[in-house]
């Protein structure tokens, strides 16, 4: 039996897992869940995920959320038959694989994350994007790619010469901004390009980014 | 030869790597540094993370920052010896240690956080603590203790009846937050104040937390 995913196909968080569970090759369900009629904060919804968001998870009765959670859950249950993409047989490489996961989750995310929620969220509910806000966290953005492009100069991927989870991470907010008039930010910097040009251009990556439209 | 940390006692990420080193009974050394002057934007410090951020780890030639991922470098290195915080032998177990250290990253760390730097940071810099912050952010906290008591009435800890990572990572910023008259937010659900009370009277938190005085 495969395994379940409940969320949207346009949400970042819910993109994650799919990414992880299409590179493994695994099999699984979606089920959506529709927020426009508020379905995520009600009951149903909340025993598998108390803060009522997406995604939930579930394997038989195990169920999770959280999809960083999620995501180590699935690379660590199919590595054998789809591939390593959390080293934790080297304590070396796990390492830096949790140092990057962990810079996407408090560097990148939250400079990235506002700048998507007012070019793609906001104008869905009438709401006019705020400049003030886009161009604070493009700074904030631009020197975190600093940092990135110093260390994609000497390895191919963040966490080393290897693609992981904290590569697959970035793919989908990346996915959204670079569709926005400031994709020049990654495009200027060329070791940053040719990483997102490597991850991007993944089978999984091409998959899940389909479902995902970028109309800003 | 012993690890070394460098960072400030009184910093929350810090002291969540020292909690891991003190639980693992491993021996360390503390490098200070000194944020007065500004050793934290030093060259020497961005050489050992490029956020200019503390804590920076060190051990060998290998360099890690990011709190959470030096944390789990530390647990899985001295694992045998000082007891098992990540619970990485077991699928499921590990799942639920990854699910509640992404709560405390994600849902508990941004309600608690802004609340810590009102009343302790900004005070520092000659500011004055905003009410409304801290009463938004308050709001959120209750929310996320809300879901705390409903799974610490069914688990002795947060991720199952052991000990994790998962707990350990709260402590800094509890800590800190137990010192405010809002600290009846947590001794009014009794499932977290009992949890609370189990986890900050280990011989590992008593002695960290004893070097972080929190007078608001």
């Amino acid at each position: 039996m495969g395994v379940k995913v409940y969320g949207a196909t346009m949400s970042t968080c819910t993109a994650r897992v799919l990414l992880c569970l299409e590179e493994m090759g695994a099999e699984y369900e979606l089920v959506p869940i529709d927020f426009s009629t508020g379905e995520h904060k009600q009951p149903a919804h909340l025993a598998r995920n108390p803060f009522g968001q997406v995604p939930a998870f579930e394997d038989g009765a195990l169920i999770l959320y959280e999809s960083r959670a999620i995501a180590r859950y699935i690379l660590r249950k199919y590595k054998s038959s789809g591939g390593d993409l959390l080293k934790e047989g080297s304590l070396e490489e796990s390492a830096m694989v949790d140092l990057w996961l962990e810079v996407e989750s408090q560097q990148f995310n939250p400079a990235i994350g506002p700048i998507f929620y007012q070019i793609f969220i906001f104008p869905r509910f009438g709401n006019v994007p705020d400049q003030a806000v886009i161009d604070t966290n493009l700074e904030k953005l631009c020197k975190v790619l600093d940092v990135y492009e110093a260390r994609l100069s000497k390895t191919k991927y963040l966490a080393g010469d290897f693609f992981s989870l904290a590569d697959l991470s970035h793919v989908p907010l990346l996915h959204y901004f670079m569709a926005t008039p400031h994709a020049s930010v990654v495009n200027s910097r060329p070791h940053v390009k040719a990483w997102w040009e490597g991850v991007s251009s993944r089978p999984a990556c091409k998959k899940v980014t389909a479902a995902m439209p970028a109309s800003a």
